[in-house]
């Protein structure tokens, strides 16, 4: 019998926690921004770390990456001009090509190392990178907003890491502001925004932020996600003069792309808040 | 630095896991059917677990224990008349009970020492077991059931361990028809039903052996469980002479007593079926 390998992440410094069982390290390295390492596991195929937190596995990513991108999609009424900040691995990317009106993606990743490796082991994820509506700018996402011509784009994607080091500034109001002002008239911004279960004080200044960087109507949407803390995340959308609740149902129940997850009822139904997190 | 205790439960025959750090072993036993241990966590509160398997903590608990109860009573045009199984610790049960119009409630749990111990570790989810509503029967729920009279509830809930061992004919096609026969014209059963992502053939299969059994209707809604396997559950719904859509929307908005996780808005929402478990 050979040694077991399990990959195993802490949560909530290192109160709780899931591991899941590895056969083999495929990749390892150092970027110039952080640990990129990439195992094959036993139950959830392919898995990235970024300093040693999931980010992304074969088997559970379409949830997180369906609803980061559909829901906002739908929630504006005509998306062409869509700018994704992080999602280096390209999931996001990818469910935002899907739809036939977008026109032009700004990606801005800082860490151009996570495509590049995200190329190779996730193939799938990364099989619309090719698509001339997608255009990669390997650079700082909180400068690429601050210098964005006002009313460029349509929905803005931050599919970013948790709100510590780099990725801090992409949480504040004054990020959120710059925003705003980058959307159309009618603008739609949606970013990840933790667990309910171990960040739901975040998740409520998340959105008092973005009522005070002048958000027309704020909203949350809760999903199950295996392989992030709790088993459990949420994005957090902000709208620019247009309600969050009147989605394009009718479009999103005709779309004529397939999903494993979304659908125009779940995302009607993602809506609905936990008591203990209304109010 | 005193040496670091912690809880594991391996998924998937020991593929992947959740760990829980563990500050004291408050209780150990071998009962007739199982062991019975209850930890103290740092992050989770307290930890009941059976032969090694998460049942409840603390922490997470009210989001099970509400998706069990409150969906199915208010699917129920006026619910009187309910029998658990299952539940030995008594969580569900408050749950109903906080139901004013709920007058009986028979509690069959197979182990007495489940409900004895979780009187001790969880006294405020067995804070209504002295309601005189309440009746217990520490006996076997399968039997319970099939020598019920016809008609005889109004509600059944089967708050059970996982389809192995002693629970497996609590998912069997007989159970759900003699289920159905001990329910009223109208009438309502609800079991737990595993998890959507490791679990969805089962939930097919629950799903299809309770229209064999003869439900009018079958819903499955799904909630976070954080320390169940995958961290996403499920209860299946089936309905006997009634439509479980048409749920008693506004006596759930109305709903005179607190919860943390259920709304009505929320009930809505957990019938919205991923698209991977459609059809």
């Amino acid at each position: 019998m050979s040694t077991e390998l399990w990959y195993s992440e802490r949560w909530e410094e290192g109160r709780s926690g899931i591991s899941l069982k590895v056969l083999n390290v495929l990749h390892r390295e150092q970027s110039p921004y952080q640990t990129i390492e990439i195992f094959e596991t036993e139950s959830f195929g392919t898995l990235m770390t970024l300093d040693g937190l999931v980010m992304v596995t074969d088997r559970d990513n379409f949830v997180y990456h369906e609803m980061m991108s559909h829901p906002a999609l739908f929630s504006h009424p005509d998306p062409k001009r869509v700018l994704i900040i992080g999602g280096g691995d390209c999931g996001t990317l990818r469910e935002v090509l899907k739809h036939p009106g977008v026109e032009h993606v700004d990606m801005v990743e800082l860490d151009e190392r996570v495509t590049r490796v995200a190329e190779i082991y996730f193939s799938q994820l990364c099989e619309s990178n090719q698509d001339p509506r997608a255009h990669f700018h390997f650079t700082d996402g909180i400068q690429w907003v601050a210098d964005a011509r006002a009313g460029s784009y349509d929905v803005i994607m931050v599919d970013s890491t948790d709100p510590v080091g780099p990725a801090a500034g992409l949480f504040a109001t004054e990020f959120y502001q710059n925003c705003l002002r980058a959307l159309g008239n009618r603008g739609v911004l949606v970013g990840q925004s933790e667990s309910p279960l171990f960040n739901a004080d975040l998740i409520r200044s998340i959105r008092a932020r973005m009522r005070e960087a002048g958000a027309s109507d704020v909203a949350t949407i809760h999903f199950p996600q295996c392989t992030y803390p709790s088993g459990w995340w949420s994005a957090t959308l902000a709208g620019k003069g247009l309600n969050l609740a009147d989605f394009r149902e009718q479009a999103a129940q005709a779309k004529a792309f397939p999903t494993r997850y979304y659908n125009a009822a779940l995302h009607r139904g993602a809506l609905a808040m936990p008591e203990f997190l209304l109010g």
